[in-house]
C-alpha cells in the first residue's frame, strides 16, 4: 500500500465498477461484486487487491499471483490462476493506470488564497482557485476556475493560466498564455528573454524578446525545465505534449502535439516539430530544423539537420537508426581489430 | 505587434530619430520625417513598421515588404521596393536591435521594497532599488542603485551587487561579487559550494569550499544556471559574457570577457577559458583545462585537453573541426561499405 | 585569506591541534607548539597558515614555500625547506579538508523559525531547528534536530527530515524521507512525479506515481538537481552519495552508498547503481539497467547495458574504456590516411 503519509486511498471498487471505469470485460468465471481496495504489482498483490500483466516475461509471476484480479490482453487471459478474477483488456497498462487513478485521486486541496501570498489587487481569480503560502501573483494575471498555485511560484504580469492547470512550489512563468489540465512541475521557468543577441565589435547587443510562451491543453513540463519566450514569433507546445525534467526549449521554438521530450533534452532556436515527435534523454537539436511528426530521436543524438516524419534517427551527428547502428558495429570491428 | 499584455510600445519615432539612434545612414530618396510606431518582420510589416534584412535569402520577401523602412546592407539597398524607405548599415541585425529597444525599452518598475520581502536591517540598499514581494535579502548585503531584486529572490548575507543589476524571480546567490548592468535570469543558483572533497576508504570528507563567485560587468546569466563558489580561488566570469539557460560552472572555473555558453553546457571545476570563447549547447569540458581566447568549441564536444587560441574544436573527444568532419565522412563511408 | 565577508575564521591550533584532528603525525625537529591562524595554497602561504602537498608536480612550489607547516606524505617530507613544520600523513589532502574545517566551521544560524515562515501547525519541528525567512513546511512534516530549512524553501507534506539536515534556498520537497547530516542546494527538486504514462492511440494516460524519495545519511545533492519518486518501489540515494548540480534521477532509481555522480548526468527510470558507482558529467544511463559496485562510468558515456561490478566503461554506447581508446585511436588513423 502507498505510504499514507502521502497518498490517501479511495474505494473500495468492485471488480464491475473498475471494468466500467477501464473498458476491461470481465471475464467468466470472475465475481463482478468482488471486492478491491487497492492497486499492486503482481508479485506482492493481495486477494483484495488489483494488479496488471503487461509482459509476457512477468507470466510465471502471473501464474502465482495472489492478487484479487489481474488486468490482462485476451491471449494470456487463460493463465490466469484459480482464485483470481480476470479483467481482460487489450491494453492492460493503460487501464491499470486509469484503476491506480480511481483508487489515488488527486489530492484536493481546500481551495482559496493562503494570507502569506502576494496577489495583486488587479489579478482576475476564478472560483475554487488555490494559491499556496508565499505564493506571488502579479497585476492584471487571469487564473482559470480549479486552478492551484503552489508555494514560493510566482505567474508574472499578464500571464494566463487556463481551468484546472497545477503550479508546482517554486515555478516562475511570464510572458506566458497557459490551456487548461496543464501541469507545471517544481522549479519550471517558462517566458524569460530568450538567448538572443547581435554580435558588435565590442560586445553584443541585446535583441529584446517581443514574444511570448503559449501553451496549449493537457500538456505536463517537468521539474526545472526552462522554456524561453519567442523573439517575436512565439514559443508553442502542443496539446497534451509531455516533458520531462531539466530540458531546455529556446525561443521560437514549436512543438507539436502529443510529443515526448526525456529528461535533459535540449531543443534550439526555431527548431520546428510536428505532432508525436519522440526524443530520448539528452538529446540536442540545433536551431531552425524542421522535424516531422512521429519522427523520432534516440537519446544523446545530435540533430543537425531535418528530420522526415516517421523516420528513426540516432547518433552525433543523427543518421537513420540503421546506418548508426552499422557505423557503430563498423568501429567496434575495427578497434576490435586493432588489438589483435 | 507584441502582445500589450506583456509589452508596452514606447515611440513613434521618425526615420531621423532611428537613423541617429541605430548608426543607420538615410538613403536618398527617403524621408527624414516618416513616422514609425513599432518593429516587424518583412513579410508582415506594415508601412508604419520598421523591419531588417539580414541575409540574402529573405531578397524576395524584401522586394515584395509593405514596411515603412528596411534597415539593410548599402549592396541591397538598391533593391528596397518603391515606398519603403531605407536605413543603411553595415549591421542589419545589430540596428533592428537597437530599434527594437527604443520602442520596447525595459518596463520600469516602480522602485521600493514590497511590504512581503524581508530584508534585514544590515544590508545596504541604494537608490530606486526594486525589491519584489518574498525576496529575501540578508545581512550585510549590498544592492546598487537602481538594482532590481524579483519576487522569491535570495541574496546570500555580504553579497554585493552593483548598480542597474536584474535578479529574476526565485534566484538565489551567496558568497557573490556582482558588477553592474548584470541579469541573473529566475531559478540561477549562484555561490553555493564546489563538487569537493577528499575520498577516504569510510567515505569522502568534505573540503570547505572557501572562495566566492565573481561576476563582473554586463553578463546575462540563463534561467536555471549554476556557477559553484571556488573552493580556495574565485570562480569568475569576465565582462559582457552571456551564458545560456541550464549551464553548470564547476568551482574555480575562470571565465574571461565577451565569451558565449549555449545551454546545457557543463564546464569542470578550474578550467579557464580566455576571451570570446564560444561553446555550442550541451558542449562538456573537463577540469583544469585552458581555452585560448577566441576558440570556438562546437554543440555536444568533449572537451579532453587544452584548446589554443582561435582554434575550432569538435566531437567526443574534441578534435579540430576538419578533423572531427573527415572522422564522420570515414565512418559513414566504411558504414556504407559494410551494408552493401 | 578567506572573504570575511563571507568566511569566519576560527583558530589559531597549533601544530599539535591540528596532527590529532587529522591523525597526522609532527615530524622531527618541528615545533608542536608553533600557531597556525589559517589555510592557504603552498604558493602564497605565509609563515602562520598551513598548506598541503598531495602531488609530485607541485614540489618545486613545496620546496619553495614560506608556510609554516604543510601536510605531505611521508615520502616527500625530507624535501620541506627550513622553518616549515611538517605533518605527515599517507593522505595529505584528506587532512588539509580536516584542518580547513577546524579553522571555517560551518556558521551556525540562530535557530529559530523567521516569522515569515508558515510553519503548519501540525508541524513537528525538532529542537534548534532553524526555518529561514519565508519558508513554508506543510502539514504533518517531520524536521529533524537542528536541521536547517532555508530562505523559500518548501517542505511537503508529511516529509520526513532527520537530524542535522541543512536544505538550501528556493528548495522544494515532497512525498520524501530523508536522513540525517543530508544537505540539498539550492534549487533541488525532490519527490515530484516521475514521467509516468501509458500510450493511448488519442494521447497518454497518467500512471499515478505512489511511491517515495528515500534519501539515506550523509548525502549531498547539488543545486536545481531533480529526483523524481517512485511510481510504486521507492526512488532511493544510499548513504554517503555525492551528486552533483543539474543532475536528473528517474523515478525507482536505487542508487547504492558512497556513489559520486558528476553534473549533468542523466538516469532514466528504475536503473540500480550498486556502491562506490562514479559517474563523469553528463553522463546518460538508460532504464531498468544493473550496474555493478565499484564500476566506473566515464563522462558524456551513453550506457545502454548493465555493467559489471569494478568495470570501467566510456563511450556512446558505452564499451569498457581500453575498446572505447582502441576505437578513437583506429577512428583518428582512419580520419588521417583519407586526409593524405
Amino acid at each position: 500500500m502507498a505510504d499514507p503519509r502521502f497518498f490517501m486511498v479511495a474505494g473500495p471498487f468492485s471488480l464491475k465498477a473498475l471494468a466500467e471505469r477501464t473498458g476491461a470485460k470481465i471475464a467468466a468465471g470472475s465475481d463482478p461484486e468482488r471486492w478491491l481496495r487497492d492497486v499492486a504489482p503482481l508479485e506482492t498483490a493481495e486477494p483484495d487487491e488489483v494488479a496488471f500483466l503487461d509482459n509476457r516475461k512477468y507470466l510465471p509471476a502471473f501464474e502465482a499471483t495472489r492478487a484479487g484480479a489481474v488486468f490482462v490482453h485476451p491471449s494470456l487471459a487463460p493463465r490466469a490462476p484459480k482464485g483470481t478474477a480476470v479483467l481482460v483488456t487489450e491494453h492492460p497498462y493503460r487501464a491499470y493506470a486509469q484503476a491506480a487513478q480511481a483508487f489515488y485521486p488527486e489530492r484536493r486541496i481546500a481551495p482559496g488564497i493562503h494570507p502569506s501570498a502576494v496577489v495583486d489587487p488587479s489579478a482576475r481569480i476564478g472560483e475554487e482557485v488555490t494559491v499556496g503560502p508565499n505564493a506571488v501573483i502579479e497585476a492584471e494575471a487571469e487564473i482559470g476556475r480549479r486552478s492551484q498555485v503552489g508555494p514560493g511560484a510566482v505567474i508574472g504580469r499578464g500571464s494566463v493560466l487556463g481551468e484546472d492547470v497545477r503550479i508546482g512550489a517554486c515555478v516562475s512563468l511570464s510572458h506566458a498564455i497557459i490551456g487548461s489540465r496543464v501541469t507545471l512541475y517544481p522549479g519550471v521557468r517558462i517566458g524569460q528573454d530568450g538567448f538572443g543577441f547581435a554580435p558588435t565589435p565590442t560586445g553584443v547587443v541585446k535583441v529584446p524578446q517581443l514574444g511570448r510562451v503559449i501553451i496549449e491543453d493537457d500538456v505536463e513540463i517537468g521539474a526545472n525545465t526552462t522554456i524561453d519566450r519567442g523573439a517575436g514569433p512565439d514559443t508553442m507546445i502542443g496539446a497534451g505534449t509531455m516533458i520531462d525534467n531539466l530540458v531546455q526549449i529556446g525561443h521560437n521554438v514549436q512543438i507539436g502535439r502529443g510529443c515526448i521530450l526525456v529528461s535533459q533534452v535540449g531543443i534550439s532556436g526555431s527548431t520546428k516539430l510536428g505532432d508525436h515527435v519522440m526524443i530520448g534523454g539528452q538529446g540536442g537539436l540545433i536551431g531552425h530544423l524542421v522535424i516531422g511528426s512521429g519522427a523520432r530521436i534516440a537519446a544523446q543524438s545530435g540533430v543537425m539537420r531535418d528530420v522526415p516524419a516517421g523516420a528513426t534517427v540516432s547518433g552525433a551527428p543523427a543518421v537513420p537508426l540503421k546506418e548508426h547502428f552499422r557505423q557503430i558495429a563498423v568501429l567496434q570491428r575495427l578497434a576490435k581489430g586493432k588489438s589483435e
